[in-house]
């Protein structure tokens, strides 16, 4: 049985040391209550929540899975029950703004949550996840009669959502889209198509599930140009709110996964469903995409919350198992063998863990609060936010959720064979994380956005936004001794990085598929300099923290530590991306497709 | 439904072109009559064997696993139908020695017949490989007697077997298991305790099982140095062969495992069951590490096989799928999108499984050649082969299985979220690969094998027996302008392995925990040398045979640009494995256990 215990001390520490949330919040307009006081109380709360209510259904939901049966899906045993405290406990209005009916809290506050939440069960929280789909379209696109129609039931968790894009034929290219809208007399809409992948489509967790779906209206134009938004509720909401009768919304079956089998992954038909349409005619996907850009750091959290569960599996294995020796003398004479945490290449494991997933945290807070900056600080901080995030998004998408499979490949890893084994849960947390790198957009679209569209598209400006922050802090600690094992390393890789954009900017003049080709080196090496910039901080930070003679120093020598393992043992591997991605994409493009 | 195509032109290549086995085999002792034609019949059997018997079996066997109860394992529908099948077409038999009963093919044949049925479901040929066990166990430390008792049946396919080792306290650890065995005034031994992760201990494809079992006699020594090996059969065997009462064997459970489902992983009671002892007392380790040797070499192989899975089902999925345009301009312009093979992130996951799976078959190809050269070989070859071997194997074991945990995960990355669900079979293949990087030995275990037993063991000797190899190679082809893509920088990599060996060496010498720490990157830098220089064998066979006007350029000339892609995309990872070994292990060990 795998057991979760929330890491408050690291994210109070991130939250406090790191990020200074109390000055973040009290700048932030309307967010002045929040105070250190009141974020703590809220995260105390959701860890109570995620480790007693939620944790519990991870294992037996994935035993469990959903069940389909004539259009009826059951979701596993305790997941209603657990949705229902969820949606009392008010957790699914805490972001919504309190115009809208929600609690008022800013964003960053939601991540924080989800992260507990979903380390304890990531396919119990996709729930409510994608309850927040319709919940943001409506609030970006609908009128305040549909809003009042839809978003009380939603926030309080008495219904759910979903958000339906992908179609059989078309994932990645959603300009492929066919499921087609017409318009009726009363100003509703008649949509037809069928959807697939569809996170909770069909569920027995609420009374009704409103679904917002990416159409396009008979006779618009084709791609992505000709994309409208819809809400088509799974039974009709009558105008005082109340239910009619049923949709034409059915759903046709559910996926065999090879994870988060918890959550239902549906087929659903809409067979001439009623709906209404959000936002502007074929401007759906601008209503869709504000939302889109949260989901990609939400799927990022995932990576982080995988990491952190594997983590915590791994190192209290590590200290439990004895097998062998230690080279250097026993460790524990009187037992039988030593715990393998004291072999250098478990420690190894442990350390590549901690350091990737203790960066995810430091690393996605911080973006956490800079999308607070963008609906909630003055126009100049919304704008620089804005723009770093445009850039940071696709890292933390691809970055974190890729360096999260080699974090719950090496949790399995520490575990020998009983890590393959289903009842100690470390094979579940591999297979729950799988997808992270999938959906949202896979790494490989991640990538060319970055390079593409961020990078070569702003002429580099949004990568300048970046590593002139991290010039700016190489300069203000060249002095320190204390992080000269930081300083001159992070200096060193934050100029390749414009270099190397350089370079490749240049390549591609001649030749487009350096881009393509250099596209996932470049993302990683991207995420490694990141996370050195993250490290780096840390570093100085725990320094400060121990020159001060806080207390807890024995926390702040693990990060310093940590640090300096990041530093050494896994920052080389930019020298690796940086050779390969600028090698001439001939090798990759030559052979043919039928050599294939 | 993912299909199997036994790759015989690439295997062919191997065996023809790059290992020039004809001459291999005639040079043999014993092994005359393995001329090209004899070969090639053997592999085509095999292949169809594979394809239509055992290839139907995978994803129902994974949907339909293994169930117990009442200590009754039942096997996937087919699983014993192929096995029969298997049995009377003589393969169980096919590299056993004449003497023995077998057909006496050169063990080297066993392997690449292995790759064939493995690819085509690797649990279902576990029952046949670790059948393998007690035969080899037998033929190494059994008497006349018990081999004419035993072998006959297990070569016919009639019974099965076991080797089972690991006990619930003990894995990796052998020297602490605890089943004990004492004397019967008969000669027979009785046996008592419990084994765990006993691949095929309990079925219903045969009518007997025999296990070979590590058990500690009474009053012998602690550790290693009081390991004997015992015979136990699941129904007694009489003198004349026949079957008599039941043993004191039983299954009490078997393991829900994340993949091999097929495959019966078994937990394993003898109360008092009654056996033969193989071997010397207190020297069982002896007559099993030679089976270990093998087996490693064949849970390797286990990599290449499921790489070739996942490779196929990637490379057709990229072929069919339509998504999105070329950035070069629409390469289907016909059709709604163009397939994503024309993306060159696409094609480079394609490279990368192909220089990795391509590259695993023709080193592992001609590790089983030098297998032979022990075994059948004169003096001298058998000298320099088993020296080769000896750091070959952990290099084969760790680096193969390794990566083919890229290359699995690379497959189902191509498929997109369709890769994430059970019926297209990706993720299955990525679920049976997990374990491959597990038993037989974990990564860690390889690692630490290579760089203390062989490399520092031997004071660098075994190492240089290779790189004197490479060497060679490299001065032969200086010269040669085709080659100089390659040459230089495997001569460079070559030197350096020997100056970080002698660097780690010197560390190790005032820190013995440098060796651990290095250990992995270590072991991983190895393998990328050492398939560099297969891949530049590989390009100069190529180069030859376009040189030379032979049918088939395409195919040469794809091998030539799959070299080039290894060196120029993938071996630069030795710069960040060379760099990140060098680091000083204080930030791996510093921590308290506390801190963890």
């Amino acid at each position: 049985m795998l057991s979760y215990s929330a890491p408050l001390q690291d994210m109070q520490f991130v939250l406090n040391d790191f990020l200074d949330s109390e000055q973040h919040y009290s700048s932030l307009s309307g967010c002045e209550l929040v105070t250190t006081e009141l974020l703590d109380a809220i995260l105390d709360n959701a860890a109570r929540f995620a480790e007693n209510v939620v944790a519990p259904t991870f294992q037996s939901g994935d035993e469990h899975g959903c069940t389909f049966d004539q259009g009826v899906v059951t979701t596993p045993p305790g997941f209603a029950d657990a949705f229902h405290q969820w949606g009392q406990g008010g957790w699914q209005a805490l972001t919504v703004p309190a115009a809208e009916g929600g609690q008022g809290l800013p964003g960053s506050v939601g991540m924080y949550v989800t992260e507990l939440i979903g380390s304890a069960n990531w396919a119990w929280s996709m729930y409510g996840g994608l309850s927040g789909a319709p919940v943001s379209c409506l609030i970006n696109g609908g009128t305040a009669e549909l809003k009042q129609r839809f978003l009380p039931k939603l926030l309080t968790g008495e219904w759910a959502g979903t958000m339906c894009l992908t179609e059989a034929h078309c994932g990645s290219d959603v300009g492929l889209l066919r499921t087609r809208a017409s318009a009726n007399a009363d100003g509703t809409w008649t949509i037809t198509g069928t959807k697939i992948f569809i996170s909770g489509g069909e569920q027995d967790i609420t009374d009704n599930i409103v679904h917002a779906i990416l159409a396009r209206v008979e006779g618009a134009p084709a791609g992505t140009a000709g994309i409208s938004l819809f809400l088509v509720p799974k039974i009709w909401v009558n105008e005082d709110g109340s239910l009619g009768e049923s949709n034409r919304v059915s759903c046709g079956s559910i996926e065999h996964k090879m994870g988060l089998k918890g959550s239902a992954t549906c087929v659903m038909n809409y067979d001439g469903a009623r709906g209404f349409m959000l936002g502007q005619e074929n401007a759906g996907l601008k209503v869709m995409f504000k939302l889109m850009n949260t989901a990609r750091i939400g799927t990022a959290l995932q990576g982080l919350t995988m990491s952190e569960r594997s983590y915590q599996g791994a190192r209290t294995y590590a200290k439990d198992r004895l097998q062998m020796r230690a080279l250097t003398g026993a460790k524990n004479p009187d037992g039988p063998a030593d715990p393998i945490i004291v072999h250098p290449d478990v420690r190894r494991m442990l350390m590549t863990q901690r350091a990737l997933s203790e960066g995810a945290r430091a690393f996605l807070y911080w973006l956490a609060q800079l999308s607070d900056l963008v609906t909630q600080g003055d126009k100049q901080q919304a704008e620089e936010a804005s723009a770093l995030l445009e850039l940071l998004t696709p890292i933390a998408k691809g970055f974190c959720t890729e360096t999260a499979q080699e974090v719950s490949y090496l949790g399995m890893q520490v575990f020998g064979g009983h890590g393959y084994i289903s009842e100690h849960g470390m094979e579940q947390v591999a297979r729950d994380n799988r997808i992270a790198t999938v959906y949202e957009g896979t790494t490989g679209i991640q990538s060319l956005d970055l390079i593409g569209r961020k990078v070569m598209g702003s002429g580099g400006q949004l990568l300048r936004n970046f590593t002139k922050i991290i010039h700016r802090f190489c300069q203000e600690q060249q002095h320190n001794h204390d992080m000269a094992v930081f300083i001159p390393r992070l200096q060193e890789l934050n100029g390749q990085w414009g270099q190397l954009t350089q370079e490749l900017g240049e390549g591609a003049v001649e030749n487009p598929d350096v881009i393509g080709t250099a596209s996932l080196d470049y993302m990683m090496y991207s995420g490694y300099v990141a996370f050195a910039y993250i490290w780096a901080r840390i570093a100085l930070v725990s320094q400060n923290k121990l020159a001060a003679g806080a207390g807890g120093a024995d926390f702040y020598r693990a990060k310093c530590t940590t640090a300096r393992f990041y530093f050494e043992r896994l920052l080389p591997r930019t020298r690796a991306l940086a050779e390969s991605m600028l090698a001439d994409p001939e090798s990759i493009m030559a052979l043919s497709e039928d050599a294939f």
